[in-house]
């Protein structure tokens, strides 16, 4: 690990005299990645200049992983030699991913600065939409015909001049790009110079898509290991291919879009620190005002009960502990399916199993959970009715919580709905209202108000 | 896709005529994982007869991606030959997996059939940690020597007999197993046969050492696109290797952990619905317990202010919407600020930019539900001075919330425990107090009770 802060420190002392050639040493040793964590600690004025004492393959690659200001910063500062060059060192999904982030003219520059053939790949690749397997995917891949031997589809992958790990499952293709077989280096490596990738390739193949969902996608690596996965058209025609690096950033941003929809708040598209306020809060406020507009319907029931808890004003006090145990029982099951969902570990079909699940678990907390309450109320305030009401309160709520928590988000999922939407501040409020009901419902009897 | 319960269906007839030829003919062509599958919806009894009619190589591979419970069922009816020639197939990574779940008399059983050498690297890799890089190495992989040519190094490629991908990526040792440099096959495929390793190799290399969290493995892999990394001890010598796909599973493993943390949960060991209605209670229960004690505390405080709701009984049936919304407030700062911890994009050093964010957000969010509400109370009650009481809570309470929210988790990281405890839980039920005291402290002033 480099400590980014630190070097950065040491590189604006050495810009102030000017001693480049130190500079330059320091960089060349670092990895792109680490290039661009540097790079983002120094003032943005003074990435141009670093930047070309960058050698070209280490600029470049340093390039993509810059956040999207700076690399709007450093597209500007260049002349279209530059902007050619550094372009031109670029794989074709990364050069999708900047032109995506940038305002149009900065585009217009940069399609202006490429070759026809490359443009129209950039357009090709363009117009999948934003998360199906074509957005994703890479033209450029190694691509061998049936009759090759193996010695010539090694001069092929030579002459390639593929730079990643792109290279080590290659494609045989018919003339008409249609996917006959894959084969791996190592396939090849075991086997005899002169044999022809007919005879090698395995012609049971694995692919997706290019309007399949890319989480779809991210999970197929996930569960065969694959390094890369060939994506067709409708005509099973190669187009390009998904690497296992994207699929890992696919997995990383559903996770993250999961887990932030789960708090009742819209994805955004940038990081935290870089997203502005404005947009921290129209991505918050639609869900607030719902929940709000629809916790007012507990508050009514509260109301009808009104003359309750005037007779008996203690009542009041355990509305927070039970809205709040039955709403974190309700978060427990609607997380836990949520996710068991997502990781394809339940099912439909495994509807009646997970409710039968709950029904038995919430059984098991709610009666914990009404003993601990009974013990409490009998202590401090020594009411047997109250233990009792609160008690069968714990016990009706929490099964309702559990059976709502596991419901919702498995028919959202029937409905080809996000499940995630059904998670904790919905569920929390539905089962407000019905602990709230049931509880003066009981209390009204037990107490005969 | 393959459908797993039609194609079981199937075989379930095909077994009752036992038409085995037409069996072995129908799960050929079948993945490993894709075959795991399909066995997971035949009963137990049938699976040892099944299994044996699998291709040597076929049901080895099977047989590491079967749930555990059919993995143990099948080595209880394999003979020690069988057993030794399924291991023998088996890369150590995965052996390791198995043995950790087993039951003792089963492990004895496979320690029994394997040949010393497996067993003490079995014992080697066992006594790491669960969650360190040690504990999901694999000690298979290609070690070269430094004056060995690419064409020596590609025989011993060939001569080493490994299967999966983690040929590419070849480690140069010293004789005492120093780690030297690495080179990928793409790098030699593009060298001259007479090139020695060392003058190809690359020698800035980035490691980890076996005691390494292997949540901080998995993120190098997301970062810098490896397929492989070295695993090192203190010396520098090279003990194993992690590779992409056993990252990629760390890293939905640590997803899930977080996920089910944050809503109150302890992590199982097992998917949903093979984990026991016990084993889930427990998971559940303590911080049920401890959430529903803390209440307690706002029921407390509501107790104080009997009067205040005496005089207006209405005061009660706004509780629920105010302490609903400051939670959601809460949980949504909480959420995002735990993943962007997680995600390595929100550090300690940042902790006044993001309370300085999340109070602009509070102020924005807070207005406009304030704004909402004053108009919907007007229209119900025609009450201002009420509307007033309750805007002035979800101003106050919101930006409270929202510090909250941002806070704890940061303090917990500093703090070196685990941000997701501080999740939405834990914070709504500090919130919870908070929203109570401030809303009757307002609701006396303005009420003058």
């Amino acid at each position: 690990m480099i400590d980014a802060i630190e070097i950065s420190k040491e590189i604006k002392n050495l810009m102030e005299t000017r001693s480049f050639p130190a500079i330059s040493a320091m960089l060349r040793n670092q990895t792109p990645q680490d290039t661009a964590l540097i790079f983002a600690e120094l003032p943005e004025e003074s990435i141009p200049v670093l930047f070309r004492i960058l050698p070209k393959d280490q600029a470049a690659e340093t390039f993509v992983e810059m956040d999207y200001d700076r690399q709007e910063y450093l597209i500007r500062s260049f002349s279209d030699k530059e902007l050619k060059a550094v372009f031109e060192e670029l794989f074709l999904d990364d050069t999708v991913d900047i032109i995506e982030e940038m305002p149009a003219n900065v585009v217009r520059r940069i399609l202006k600065n490429t070759d026809l053939e490359t443009r129209n790949a950039i357009n090709e690749v363009l117009k999948y939409p934003d998360d199906s397997a074509g957005s994703i995917m890479t033209i450029e891949y190694v691509d061998l015909k049936r009759n090759m031997t193996v010695a010539q589809a090694f001069e092929r992958i030579r002459s390639s001049g593929l730079d990643k790990e792109t290279v080590y499952t290659c494609y045989v293709t018919e003339h008409d790009h249609k996917l006959l077989g894959i084969i791996t280096v190592r396939t090849m490596l075991l086997a005899d110079p002169q044999a022809t990738m007919e005879s090698l390739m395995e012609t049971h193949i694995i692919s997706v898509n290019t309007l399949e969902d890319k989480e779809e996608v991210a999970k197929l690596f996930n569960k065969y290991d694959f390094l890369a996965i060939p994506v067709v058209d409708q005509e099973n025609r190669l187009l390009g291919i998904v690497t296992v690096d994207d699929a890992m950033d696919v997995l990383q941003e559903e996770n993250t879009e999961d887990i932030v929809k789960m708090a009742a708040m819209q994805p955004t598209e940038t990081t935290y620190l870089k997203t502005p306020t404005w947009v921290h809060s129209k991505k918050r406020l639609p869900w607030l005002l719902i929940l709000m507009i629809s916790a007012a319907f507990t508050g009514m029931i509260i109301t009808r009960y009104e003359e309750a808890f005037e007779a008996i004003p203690l009542l009041v006090s355990f509305i927070p502990q039970l809205m709040n145990t039955a709403g974190n029982c309700g978060n427990q099951s609607s997380t836990i399916i949520i996710r068991g969902l997502a990781l394809d570990e339940i099912r439909f079909r495994d509807y009646f199993r997970v409710v039968f699940k709950e029904v038995r678990v919430a059984l098991i907390c709610s009666l914990a959970l009404a003993i601990v309450n009974a013990i409490y109320v009998m202590i401090i305030y020594r009411d047997a009715q109250l233990a009792l009401v609160l008690g069968a309160t714990l016990v009706v709520t929490i099964i309702l919580a559990k059976i709502l928590g596991c419901s919702l988000p498995m028919l959202a999922k029937r409905l080809k709905l996000d499940p995630a939407i059904m998670a904790s501040p919905l569920i929390t409020t539905i089962v407000d209202a019905c602990s709230i009901l049931t509880y003066f419902a009981i209390a009204t009897q037990v107490f005969a108000l």
